[in-house]
Protein backbone atom coordinates (compact mmCIF):
# COMPACT_ATOMS: atom_id res chain seq x y z
CA UNK A 1 0.00 0.00 0.00
CA UNK A 2 2.97 2.00 0.65
CA UNK A 3 3.98 2.58 -2.83
CA UNK A 4 0.43 3.48 -4.16
CA UNK A 5 -0.05 7.11 -5.03
CA UNK A 6 -2.98 8.90 -2.81
CA UNK A 7 -5.43 11.18 -3.52
CA UNK A 8 -7.96 13.23 -1.22
CA UNK A 9 -11.41 12.07 -1.04
CA UNK A 10 -12.99 14.27 2.15
CA UNK A 11 -16.33 12.48 1.64
CA UNK A 12 -14.61 8.86 2.31
CA UNK A 13 -16.26 8.89 6.05
CA UNK A 14 -19.69 7.41 4.93
CA UNK A 15 -17.60 4.03 3.32
CA UNK A 16 -19.20 4.00 0.13
CA UNK A 17 -18.22 0.69 -1.82
CA UNK A 18 -17.80 3.07 -4.82
CA UNK A 19 -16.85 6.33 -5.06
CA UNK A 20 -16.22 10.02 -8.10
CA UNK A 21 -12.85 12.05 -7.21
CA UNK A 22 -13.01 15.51 -7.38
CA UNK A 23 -12.40 17.60 -10.37
CA UNK A 24 -8.89 19.02 -9.68
CA UNK A 25 -7.99 15.55 -8.12
CA UNK A 26 -9.51 13.69 -11.27
CA UNK A 27 -7.62 15.95 -13.24
CA UNK A 28 -4.54 14.84 -11.92
CA UNK A 29 -4.89 11.18 -12.05
CA UNK A 30 -5.62 11.27 -15.18
CA UNK A 31 -2.98 14.39 -16.68
CA UNK A 32 0.06 15.07 -14.45
CA UNK A 33 0.43 11.08 -12.88
CA UNK A 34 -1.11 9.47 -16.00
CA UNK A 35 -2.94 6.33 -14.82
CA UNK A 36 -5.08 3.89 -16.04
CA UNK A 37 -8.19 2.20 -15.49
CA UNK A 38 -7.34 -1.03 -13.42
CA UNK A 39 -4.83 0.71 -11.55
CA UNK A 40 -5.18 1.14 -7.85
CA UNK A 41 -4.60 3.86 -6.04
CA UNK A 42 -5.00 5.21 -1.87
CA UNK A 43 -7.80 8.07 -1.02
CA UNK A 44 -7.60 9.56 2.09
CA UNK A 45 -9.88 11.81 3.76
CA UNK A 46 -8.02 13.78 5.98
CA UNK A 47 -9.21 12.66 9.34
CA UNK A 48 -7.74 9.37 9.52
CA UNK A 49 -9.85 7.01 6.70
CA UNK A 50 -8.01 5.71 4.07
CA UNK A 51 -8.45 3.19 1.37
CA UNK A 52 -7.82 1.35 -1.06
CA UNK A 53 -9.38 1.90 -4.35
CA UNK A 54 -9.57 0.76 -7.73
CA UNK A 55 -9.82 2.98 -10.91
CA UNK A 56 -13.02 1.93 -13.04
CA UNK A 57 -13.41 5.00 -15.16
CA UNK A 58 -11.67 7.80 -16.26
CA UNK A 59 -13.37 10.87 -18.28
CA UNK A 60 -10.90 13.26 -18.74
CA UNK A 61 -13.20 15.28 -20.66
CA UNK A 62 -15.54 15.84 -17.44
CA UNK A 63 -12.32 15.63 -14.97
CA UNK A 64 -14.50 12.29 -13.92
CA UNK A 65 -12.91 9.62 -12.06
CA UNK A 66 -14.60 6.68 -10.67
CA UNK A 67 -13.35 4.27 -7.84
CA UNK A 68 -14.39 1.13 -6.61
CA UNK A 69 -13.40 0.59 -2.89
CA UNK A 70 -11.34 -2.52 -2.21
CA UNK A 71 -10.10 -2.37 1.25
CA UNK A 72 -10.62 0.52 4.56
CA UNK A 73 -8.37 1.67 7.34
CA UNK A 74 -8.57 3.68 10.40
CA UNK A 75 -5.93 5.32 11.77
CA UNK A 76 -6.02 6.86 14.92
CA UNK A 77 -4.01 10.13 15.83
CA UNK A 78 -1.13 10.73 18.12
CA UNK A 79 -1.77 11.69 21.56
CA UNK A 80 -0.22 14.66 21.70
CA UNK A 81 -1.21 17.52 18.93
CA UNK A 82 1.65 19.27 17.50
CA UNK A 83 0.29 23.15 17.49
CA UNK A 84 2.62 25.51 15.71
CA UNK A 85 2.03 29.06 15.99
CA UNK A 86 4.39 30.70 14.07
CA UNK A 87 4.87 34.47 12.94
CA UNK A 88 4.14 34.87 9.07
CA UNK A 89 7.85 34.83 7.02
CA UNK A 90 7.20 35.69 3.06
CA UNK A 91 5.28 33.85 0.64
CA UNK A 92 7.46 31.13 -0.53
CA UNK A 93 8.98 30.82 2.70
CA UNK A 94 5.25 30.26 4.24
CA UNK A 95 5.26 27.02 1.52
CA UNK A 96 8.09 25.29 2.58
CA UNK A 97 7.44 25.72 6.16
CA UNK A 98 4.04 24.42 5.87
CA UNK A 99 4.80 21.61 3.31
CA UNK A 100 8.02 20.82 5.62
CA UNK A 101 6.17 21.06 9.21
CA UNK A 102 3.14 18.60 7.97
CA UNK A 103 5.57 16.20 6.52
CA UNK A 104 7.42 15.45 10.17
CA UNK A 105 3.66 15.55 12.13
CA UNK A 106 2.41 19.08 12.58
CA UNK A 107 -1.13 18.48 13.86
CA UNK A 108 -2.55 22.38 14.05
CA UNK A 109 -1.19 25.73 12.91
CA UNK A 110 -1.65 29.08 13.96
CA UNK A 111 -0.73 32.02 12.40
CA UNK A 112 0.95 34.60 14.87
CA UNK A 113 0.20 38.43 14.47
CA UNK A 114 3.60 40.20 16.09
CA UNK A 115 4.23 43.70 15.73
CA UNK A 116 7.30 42.98 14.13
CA UNK A 117 6.04 40.16 11.44
CA UNK A 118 7.11 40.41 7.82
CA UNK A 119 4.01 39.14 6.43
CA UNK A 120 0.42 39.94 6.70
CA UNK A 121 -2.39 37.00 6.97
CA UNK A 122 -4.81 37.15 3.63
CA UNK A 123 -7.19 34.86 3.54
CA UNK A 124 -6.07 33.77 -0.15
CA UNK A 125 -2.55 32.53 1.40
CA UNK A 126 -4.81 30.58 3.85
CA UNK A 127 -6.12 28.91 0.92
CA UNK A 128 -2.85 28.19 -0.61
CA UNK A 129 -2.13 26.42 2.82
CA UNK A 130 -4.77 24.24 3.01
CA UNK A 131 -3.30 23.27 -0.68
CA UNK A 132 0.15 22.67 0.51
CA UNK A 133 -0.94 21.21 3.85
CA UNK A 134 -2.71 18.38 1.60
CA UNK A 135 -0.23 17.92 -0.73
CA UNK A 136 2.38 16.92 1.99
CA UNK A 137 -0.13 14.57 3.50
CA UNK A 138 -0.21 12.59 0.62
CA UNK A 139 3.69 12.89 -0.17
CA UNK A 140 3.98 11.44 3.22
CA UNK A 141 1.29 9.39 3.38
CA UNK A 142 -0.08 11.24 6.24
CA UNK A 143 -3.85 10.50 6.61
CA UNK A 144 -4.79 13.43 9.10
CA UNK A 145 -4.59 16.82 7.67
CA UNK A 146 -3.87 19.39 9.70
CA UNK A 147 -6.42 22.18 11.16
CA UNK A 148 -5.49 25.74 10.06
CA UNK A 149 -6.87 27.79 12.68
CA UNK A 150 -7.28 31.76 12.47
CA UNK A 151 -4.44 34.08 13.20
CA UNK A 152 -3.88 34.71 16.55
CA UNK A 153 -2.11 38.08 18.41
CA UNK A 154 0.22 36.78 21.36
CA UNK A 155 -2.65 37.39 24.32
CA UNK A 156 -4.97 35.52 22.65
CA UNK A 157 -2.41 32.57 22.37
CA UNK A 158 -2.47 32.56 26.46
CA UNK A 159 -6.12 33.49 26.55
CA UNK A 160 -8.18 30.96 25.05
CA UNK A 161 -9.64 28.85 27.72
CA UNK A 162 -9.03 25.41 28.99
CA UNK A 163 -5.57 25.48 29.33
CA UNK A 164 -5.00 22.40 31.11
CA UNK A 165 -3.34 19.95 29.44
CA UNK A 166 -1.34 22.10 27.10
CA UNK A 167 2.40 22.93 27.26
CA UNK A 168 3.86 25.77 25.22
CA UNK A 169 7.80 26.04 23.78
CA UNK A 170 9.46 28.89 22.47
CA UNK A 171 11.87 28.70 20.30
CA UNK A 172 14.67 31.10 22.22
CA UNK A 173 18.37 31.00 21.72
CA UNK A 174 18.58 31.46 25.14
CA UNK A 175 16.72 28.31 25.94
CA UNK A 176 17.37 25.11 27.40
CA UNK A 177 18.45 21.45 25.20
CA UNK A 178 15.11 20.20 24.47
CA UNK A 179 16.73 16.94 26.00
CA UNK A 180 16.08 18.01 29.25
CA UNK A 181 12.28 19.38 28.70
CA UNK A 182 9.34 17.67 30.39
CA UNK A 183 7.40 14.93 27.97
CA UNK A 184 4.47 13.85 29.94
CA UNK A 185 1.30 15.01 31.09
CA UNK A 186 0.08 16.82 28.52
CA UNK A 187 -2.58 16.41 25.12
CA UNK A 188 -1.03 19.80 22.76
CA UNK A 189 2.15 20.69 22.81
CA UNK A 190 2.38 24.59 21.17
CA UNK A 191 5.49 25.47 19.53
CA UNK A 192 6.05 29.79 19.71
CA UNK A 193 8.05 30.70 17.04
CA UNK A 194 8.19 34.37 17.09
CA UNK A 195 9.24 36.85 13.40
CA UNK A 196 12.91 37.21 12.21
CA UNK A 197 12.61 41.09 14.09
CA UNK A 198 12.10 39.25 17.16
CA UNK A 199 9.63 40.08 20.08
CA UNK A 200 8.21 43.35 20.57
CA UNK A 201 9.11 44.75 24.58
CA UNK A 202 5.70 44.21 25.18
CA UNK A 203 5.24 40.63 23.74
CA UNK A 204 8.34 39.72 25.71
CA UNK A 205 6.48 41.34 28.81
CA UNK A 206 3.81 38.71 27.95
CA UNK A 207 5.87 36.09 27.53
CA UNK A 208 7.71 36.14 30.31
CA UNK A 209 4.30 36.48 32.06
CA UNK A 210 3.37 33.07 30.52
CA UNK A 211 4.23 29.81 31.60
CA UNK A 212 6.46 28.75 28.61
CA UNK A 213 9.70 26.47 28.30
CA UNK A 214 12.12 28.67 25.93
CA UNK A 215 14.16 26.28 24.12
CA UNK A 216 16.82 26.45 22.27
CA UNK A 217 17.35 24.81 18.61
CA UNK A 218 20.83 25.92 17.09
CA UNK A 219 23.58 28.43 18.49
CA UNK A 220 22.71 30.63 14.94
CA UNK A 221 20.35 33.10 14.39
CA UNK A 222 17.45 30.78 12.55
CA UNK A 223 15.00 32.47 9.88
CA UNK A 224 11.25 31.38 10.98
CA UNK A 225 10.40 28.71 9.09
CA UNK A 226 13.92 27.21 9.67
CA UNK A 227 13.39 27.51 13.29
CA UNK A 228 9.86 26.24 12.78
CA UNK A 229 10.51 23.04 11.32
CA UNK A 230 13.44 22.32 13.50
CA UNK A 231 11.13 23.11 16.42
CA UNK A 232 8.57 20.63 14.86
CA UNK A 233 10.99 18.02 14.53
CA UNK A 234 12.49 18.84 18.10
CA UNK A 235 9.30 17.84 19.09
CA UNK A 236 8.47 15.03 17.28
CA UNK A 237 12.04 13.49 18.03
CA UNK A 238 11.37 14.76 21.93
CA UNK A 239 7.81 12.98 22.35
CA UNK A 240 8.61 10.04 20.27
CA UNK A 241 5.89 10.34 17.91
CA UNK B 1 27.16 43.30 16.93
CA UNK B 2 24.22 40.97 16.14
CA UNK B 3 22.19 43.44 14.42
CA UNK B 4 24.98 44.96 11.69
CA UNK B 5 24.63 43.28 8.41
CA UNK B 6 27.51 40.65 7.54
CA UNK B 7 28.91 40.28 4.05
CA UNK B 8 31.23 37.83 2.84
CA UNK B 9 35.29 38.74 2.76
CA UNK B 10 37.84 36.25 1.91
CA UNK B 11 40.96 38.12 2.74
CA UNK B 12 40.29 38.45 6.47
CA UNK B 13 42.50 36.17 7.60
CA UNK B 14 45.34 38.72 7.27
CA UNK B 15 44.31 40.54 9.63
CA UNK B 16 44.80 44.02 8.10
CA UNK B 17 43.64 47.75 9.12
CA UNK B 18 41.24 48.13 6.03
CA UNK B 19 39.99 46.32 3.13
CA UNK B 20 37.97 46.83 -0.37
CA UNK B 21 34.61 44.15 -0.17
CA UNK B 22 34.50 42.17 -3.61
CA UNK B 23 32.37 43.82 -6.70
CA UNK B 24 29.48 41.78 -5.96
CA UNK B 25 29.49 42.09 -2.39
CA UNK B 26 29.83 45.79 -3.12
CA UNK B 27 26.95 46.24 -5.15
CA UNK B 28 24.76 44.52 -2.73
CA UNK B 29 26.10 47.17 0.30
CA UNK B 30 25.17 50.16 -1.75
CA UNK B 31 22.15 48.93 -3.83
CA UNK B 32 20.11 46.40 -2.04
CA UNK B 33 21.21 47.55 1.91
CA UNK B 34 21.26 50.96 0.85
CA UNK B 35 24.42 51.78 3.35
CA UNK B 36 26.05 54.42 3.83
CA UNK B 37 29.63 56.22 4.35
CA UNK B 38 30.08 55.83 8.05
CA UNK B 39 27.75 52.81 8.56
CA UNK B 40 29.14 49.36 9.93
CA UNK B 41 28.75 46.15 9.04
CA UNK B 42 30.49 42.77 10.36
CA UNK B 43 32.59 40.97 7.53
CA UNK B 44 33.34 37.37 7.84
CA UNK B 45 36.18 35.39 5.67
CA UNK B 46 34.32 31.69 6.39
CA UNK B 47 36.64 30.47 8.60
CA UNK B 48 35.74 31.60 11.76
CA UNK B 49 37.13 35.07 11.65
CA UNK B 50 34.99 38.25 11.74
CA UNK B 51 35.65 41.86 11.96
CA UNK B 52 33.43 44.99 12.20
CA UNK B 53 33.99 47.20 9.89
CA UNK B 54 33.22 50.99 9.18
CA UNK B 55 32.40 51.76 5.22
CA UNK B 56 34.34 55.30 4.31
CA UNK B 57 34.33 54.44 0.92
CA UNK B 58 31.86 53.81 -1.64
CA UNK B 59 32.04 54.01 -5.30
CA UNK B 60 28.99 52.45 -7.29
CA UNK B 61 30.37 53.04 -10.69
CA UNK B 62 33.31 51.29 -9.82
CA UNK B 63 31.38 48.56 -7.28
CA UNK B 64 34.25 49.27 -4.73
CA UNK B 65 33.34 49.58 -0.96
CA UNK B 66 36.52 50.45 1.37
CA UNK B 67 36.24 49.51 5.15
CA UNK B 68 38.27 50.19 7.90
CA UNK B 69 38.17 47.62 10.86
CA UNK B 70 37.52 48.67 14.44
CA UNK B 71 37.45 45.23 16.08
CA UNK B 72 38.65 41.18 15.36
CA UNK B 73 37.15 37.91 16.72
CA UNK B 74 37.78 34.65 16.54
CA UNK B 75 35.48 31.90 16.77
CA UNK B 76 36.35 28.14 17.13
CA UNK B 77 34.12 26.04 15.43
CA UNK B 78 32.74 23.43 17.54
CA UNK B 79 34.70 19.81 18.44
CA UNK B 80 32.10 17.61 16.03
CA UNK B 81 31.62 17.92 12.30
CA UNK B 82 27.92 17.65 11.55
CA UNK B 83 28.61 16.22 7.65
CA UNK B 84 25.47 15.69 5.83
CA UNK B 85 26.08 13.10 3.08
CA UNK B 86 22.48 13.32 0.90
CA UNK B 87 20.79 12.29 -2.57
CA UNK B 88 19.76 15.19 -4.60
CA UNK B 89 16.34 16.41 -4.77
CA UNK B 90 15.18 18.76 -7.69
CA UNK B 91 16.71 22.26 -8.17
CA UNK B 92 14.97 24.43 -6.07
CA UNK B 93 14.71 21.83 -3.15
CA UNK B 94 18.53 21.82 -3.20
CA UNK B 95 18.69 25.13 -2.36
CA UNK B 96 16.08 25.06 1.15
CA UNK B 97 17.89 22.00 1.98
CA UNK B 98 21.49 23.54 2.40
CA UNK B 99 20.02 27.39 3.09
CA UNK B 100 18.59 25.46 6.01
CA UNK B 101 21.15 23.24 6.92
CA UNK B 102 23.44 25.84 7.06
CA UNK B 103 21.52 27.83 9.30
CA UNK B 104 20.83 25.07 11.78
CA UNK B 105 24.73 23.93 11.81
CA UNK B 106 25.57 21.96 8.94
CA UNK B 107 29.74 22.06 9.21
CA UNK B 108 29.88 19.52 5.60
CA UNK B 109 28.06 18.83 2.60
CA UNK B 110 28.26 15.53 0.44
CA UNK B 111 26.71 14.68 -2.51
CA UNK B 112 25.28 11.54 -2.26
CA UNK B 113 25.01 9.53 -6.03
CA UNK B 114 22.71 6.66 -5.69
CA UNK B 115 21.20 4.20 -8.11
CA UNK B 116 17.77 5.84 -7.84
CA UNK B 117 18.35 9.49 -7.21
CA UNK B 118 16.07 12.01 -8.49
CA UNK B 119 18.66 15.02 -9.61
CA UNK B 120 22.25 14.31 -10.90
CA UNK B 121 25.32 16.33 -9.67
CA UNK B 122 26.49 19.44 -11.92
CA UNK B 123 29.33 21.78 -11.35
CA UNK B 124 27.03 24.53 -12.19
CA UNK B 125 24.61 23.57 -9.10
CA UNK B 126 27.82 23.45 -6.91
CA UNK B 127 28.68 26.86 -7.83
CA UNK B 128 25.04 27.95 -6.60
CA UNK B 129 25.24 25.84 -3.59
CA UNK B 130 28.50 27.58 -2.70
CA UNK B 131 26.40 30.89 -2.42
CA UNK B 132 23.40 29.83 -0.69
CA UNK B 133 25.67 28.19 2.29
CA UNK B 134 27.71 32.22 2.03
CA UNK B 135 23.80 33.67 2.19
CA UNK B 136 22.77 31.05 5.02
CA UNK B 137 26.23 31.71 7.10
CA UNK B 138 25.05 35.50 6.47
CA UNK B 139 21.46 35.00 7.49
CA UNK B 140 22.17 33.24 11.14
CA UNK B 141 25.34 34.89 11.92
CA UNK B 142 27.58 31.72 11.75
CA UNK B 143 31.71 32.41 10.68
CA UNK B 144 31.97 29.39 9.25
CA UNK B 145 30.79 28.59 5.65
CA UNK B 146 30.22 24.80 4.85
CA UNK B 147 32.57 22.29 3.27
CA UNK B 148 31.00 21.13 -0.42
CA UNK B 149 32.69 17.86 -1.00
CA UNK B 150 32.79 16.02 -4.27
CA UNK B 151 29.59 13.68 -4.98
CA UNK B 152 30.21 10.51 -3.77
CA UNK B 153 28.62 6.98 -4.03
CA UNK B 154 27.63 4.78 -1.02
CA UNK B 155 31.38 2.60 -1.14
CA UNK B 156 33.13 5.53 -1.01
CA UNK B 157 31.77 6.92 1.74
CA UNK B 158 32.47 3.89 3.43
CA UNK B 159 35.72 3.52 2.10
CA UNK B 160 37.36 6.62 2.85
CA UNK B 161 40.85 6.12 5.14
CA UNK B 162 40.82 7.13 8.91
CA UNK B 163 37.57 5.92 9.80
CA UNK B 164 38.25 6.34 13.55
CA UNK B 165 36.16 8.68 15.27
CA UNK B 166 34.11 8.71 12.73
CA UNK B 167 29.98 8.10 12.95
CA UNK B 168 27.16 7.55 10.75
CA UNK B 169 23.38 7.70 11.09
CA UNK B 170 20.91 7.10 8.52
CA UNK B 171 17.79 8.29 8.25
CA UNK B 172 15.67 5.20 8.18
CA UNK B 173 11.86 5.21 9.50
CA UNK B 174 12.62 1.75 10.95
CA UNK B 175 15.15 3.15 13.01
CA UNK B 176 15.08 3.72 17.14
CA UNK B 177 15.05 7.33 18.79
CA UNK B 178 17.85 9.94 18.02
CA UNK B 179 17.64 10.33 21.69
CA UNK B 180 18.94 6.78 22.43
CA UNK B 181 22.04 7.51 20.40
CA UNK B 182 25.23 7.06 22.00
CA UNK B 183 26.47 10.66 21.85
CA UNK B 184 30.21 10.62 22.51
CA UNK B 185 33.17 9.60 21.23
CA UNK B 186 33.56 10.79 17.87
CA UNK B 187 34.38 14.04 15.75
CA UNK B 188 32.33 13.42 12.84
CA UNK B 189 28.96 12.89 12.53
CA UNK B 190 27.75 11.53 9.14
CA UNK B 191 24.01 12.30 8.30
CA UNK B 192 23.28 9.73 5.42
CA UNK B 193 19.76 10.92 3.85
CA UNK B 194 18.94 8.41 1.27
CA UNK B 195 16.78 9.61 -2.09
CA UNK B 196 13.13 9.57 -2.46
CA UNK B 197 12.44 5.98 -4.06
CA UNK B 198 14.44 4.51 -1.92
CA UNK B 199 18.26 2.82 -1.76
CA UNK B 200 19.00 -0.24 -4.43
CA UNK B 201 18.93 -3.53 -3.22
CA UNK B 202 23.03 -3.51 -3.82
CA UNK B 203 22.84 -0.57 -1.85
CA UNK B 204 21.17 -1.75 1.24
CA UNK B 205 23.18 -4.68 1.34
CA UNK B 206 26.37 -2.02 1.36
CA UNK B 207 24.36 -0.15 4.36
CA UNK B 208 23.52 -3.21 5.80
CA UNK B 209 27.37 -4.67 6.24
CA UNK B 210 28.79 -0.84 7.38
CA UNK B 211 28.39 0.23 11.04
CA UNK B 212 26.00 2.38 11.23
CA UNK B 213 22.83 3.97 13.36
CA UNK B 214 19.50 3.90 12.03
CA UNK B 215 17.51 7.15 13.06
CA UNK B 216 14.30 7.51 12.76
CA UNK B 217 12.71 11.31 12.06
CA UNK B 218 8.85 10.78 11.79
CA UNK B 219 6.66 8.30 11.30
CA UNK B 220 5.69 9.27 8.20
CA UNK B 221 7.77 9.14 4.66
CA UNK B 222 10.01 12.46 4.37
CA UNK B 223 10.99 14.04 1.66
CA UNK B 224 14.98 14.20 0.96
CA UNK B 225 15.46 17.82 2.02
CA UNK B 226 13.15 17.35 4.74
CA UNK B 227 14.38 14.59 5.78
CA UNK B 228 18.08 16.19 5.74
CA UNK B 229 16.80 19.21 7.66
CA UNK B 230 15.09 17.21 10.65
CA UNK B 231 18.36 15.20 10.70
CA UNK B 232 20.77 18.32 10.68
CA UNK B 233 18.38 19.54 13.41
CA UNK B 234 18.04 16.08 15.70
CA UNK B 235 22.31 16.05 15.18
CA UNK B 236 22.75 19.51 16.74
CA UNK B 237 20.27 19.13 19.18
CA UNK B 238 21.15 15.51 20.47
CA UNK B 239 24.87 16.94 20.90
CA UNK B 240 24.09 20.26 21.94
CA UNK B 241 26.41 22.31 19.91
Amino acid sequence: MKKLPWFYLPKLDARPGSAVLAADESRHLARSRRLRIGSEIVVFNGLGTTATAKIVDISERRARVALEMTAYAYHIEGRVRVHLAAALPKGDRQIVMLDMATQIGMTDFTPLLCEHSVAKFSVRSAARWQKTCLEACKQSRRPWVPRLHQPKQLPEMFNTGGKAGRVTWLADPRGGNVTAVQKVGFDELILLVGPEGGFSPGEWELLSDADIVPVTLAKSVLRTETAAVAMVSAAVTRLGI
